[in-house]
């Protein structure tokens, strides 16, 4: 059996986290996989010099994800088909509007027997229907694609923390291989069959809550906020803080949020999508995560402490990283009304009319 | 139809916010229930007082649930003979040990057709076998019990921060009436049939992850603590401030908890015990509150700092009051042990391990 080839298309903070997973895991498991892994780098300027080539020497991202080791055998390669060329198993970790340019110039550079599997916490939903982004990868490149997703602050895994993740693939020879990419003693995989639900999770978990700090917090915002946001402010420093609700008032709305995830899943993609999985560390425990803390709680705090808008703030402590987050309250609701059902998600339509409508924050408490 | 007649077992920190709820729902649904409840107060003195004549005078238990005004309509009564006579709905809110004594003075007094509702956390577990509290309530009264629990901090609760609760109850027409008996705007109420689970996933969670506090904090304990303060010590303070782990982790200990819950459910109580629970108030949302804060936390920061042991600081911060949590690791230990079972329930296990056998903290991590 030949060995799998893997590239990373990615880099950034959670792409050089699960660089240095991956590439651990290649080296160990050498009957499997080619040690080597390139790994796609938009390529910046960084003190003058190329990223790729610092990673290359330092092996280091010392943009994204300073201070981390990335293994040797890890490569950046600064053009998208380099690092493609002939690969067997492709990770997608970039930010999800760059998915449909990078997998147009993937075309017909992969190996023939090509899978791939996505990290894009995401999910396009329009009046007219839902699209996942396995689904826009497996439409272009014409390959099954798998979803990882769980509850995994990027740099809590690449400092080691124990956590775990769910893989979602249909293809159990494809799913043993991917634990096999992914999992060690501190990054602990559970494969399921369902890739459809954990892709719903990592995006929904964005709508479960969200709040009009644009009331609460001063300055007024132009733009929406992105909902990963507004979720930890609202769950995680919102009530207790500004509203004086307590810890059962949280867990309430991370118990509905999940409820109305699962509604969601299960109403628009049907018995795809198992109860189960909302069990996995892409249900339950990322929502708890996404309540807590993380890159949210930072900008979060900064938001309120500064009053500087959302994007300067990505800019000033994410080093121009977006805070994760691809679904809003908006489109959700767009859907919903497009379907005549907002009155069945009474929680994800209690958000849209506090961000959107102006209703007082307490709605949460009193309509869901 | 005859109106109900409800009394209330129990005037501790969680009976008394109970009272607060049932007074005001007793008034609210005069079509239903007789507004007078009667509630069965252990009598103590208080400032040279007694505590039911203090309640009756103030509308306040003092001791219990300083500062919340009691609806004029709940009656103290220190003979619990004459609290249950001719009952016909009857809520346990009396700490485990008390049950059976309680129970038994009760007998042939309640009326003929009475139910009760089980609002005790607690399972008992011996390595013959396991009895719920409803069942022991059922057992000596030959009435049928129902049970309520959920992500109910008694404190929020009285001053009335939304939370949810969940009833399970077998019989739907009893089901509906113990709705209107506890549903308000901000304690609702889901009714599902799953007794057996409801009251699981109260007993459970505290045993979700127990910790050597032994270890970690001097001074060394002589008797096992609680687990629900072990509990909170591992998940809410003891990883990140103790051993530097991050929200991935401890939402990845919450998941696999609530697995081992179900699982144990499922096991031993068959399928009576339904996944649908386990994403009730009373399973996943209680869990995250157990791990974030309530009496737990206070208690636990004061061991901490003081040293000082468990007992004194229940009598000191809590009136008294015992930490909740009947049910501990070496008890399911020694349950599972007898049925050769310990290695299908690694997180009980390991936390059983790190309590009473001394592994080291670390295992939490490394071993589940």
């Amino acid at each position: 059996m030949s060995l799998e080839k893997v590239c990373i298309i990615g880099s950034g903070n959670w792409g050089s986290a699960v660089a240095k997973l991956i590439g651990t895991n290649t080296q160990r498991h050498g009957n499997l996989f080619e040690s080597s892994v390139r790994q796609w780098v938009f390529e910046e300027k960084v003190n003058g010099e190329n990223l790729t080539d610092i990673i290359n020497r330092e092996h280091e991202n010392i943009k994204y994800l300073q201070g981390i080791k990335l293994p040797e055998n890890i490569v950046a390669v600064p053009s998208v088909v380099d690092a493609c060329k002939d690969a067997t198993l492709v990770v997608f970790v970039v930010p999800h509007q760059f998915v449909r340019g990078v997998c147009e110039q993937m075309k017909g550079h992969l190996a023939p027997n090509a899978r791939a599997i996505s990290l894009i916490k995401g999910l396009e939903i329009t009046s007219s229907g839902t699209r996942l982004f396995s689904e826009e990868i497996e439409r272009i490149l014409n390959v099954p694609c798998a979803a990882l997703s769980g509850a995994n602050i990027a740099d809590e895994v690449a400092k080691e923390k124990f956590c775990e993740s769910t893989i979602g693939c249909p293809n159990v020879q494809d799913g043993e291989l991917f634990y096999r990419l992914f999992d060690t003693d501190y990054f602990r995989i559970n494969v399921i069959q369902d890739h459809v639900g954990v892709q719903l999770c990592g995006a929904l978990k964005n709508v479960v809550a969200g709040k009009n700090i644009m009331t609460l917090y001063p300055p007024p915002q132009t733009q929406p906020l992105p909902l990963s946001l507004s979720l930890f402010l609202l769950v995680g420093a919102g009530f207790t803080d500004g509203l004086g609700y307590g810890s059962n008032t949280k867990a309430a709305i991370i118990r509905r949020g999940l409820m109305e995830m699962r509604k969601f899943g299960q109403m628009f993609f049907g018995d795809m999508v198992q109860t189960e999985t909302f069990f996995e560390s892409c249900g339950a425990a990322d929502l708890i995560t996404t309540c807590s803390g993380g890159r949210n709680r930072k900008v979060a705090e900064a938001f309120v402490t500064t009053g500087k808008p959302i994007d300067v703030l990505e800019k000033e402590l994410l080093n121009g990283q977006k805070l994760q987050g691809t679904l809003s309250a908006a489109e959700v609701h767009e859907f919903l009304s497009a379907r005549n059902m907002t009155a069945e998600f009474p929680l994800f339509n209690t958000v849209y009319r506090i961000v959107f409508e102006n209703a007082p924050v307490e709605c949460i408490v009193r309509d869901i």
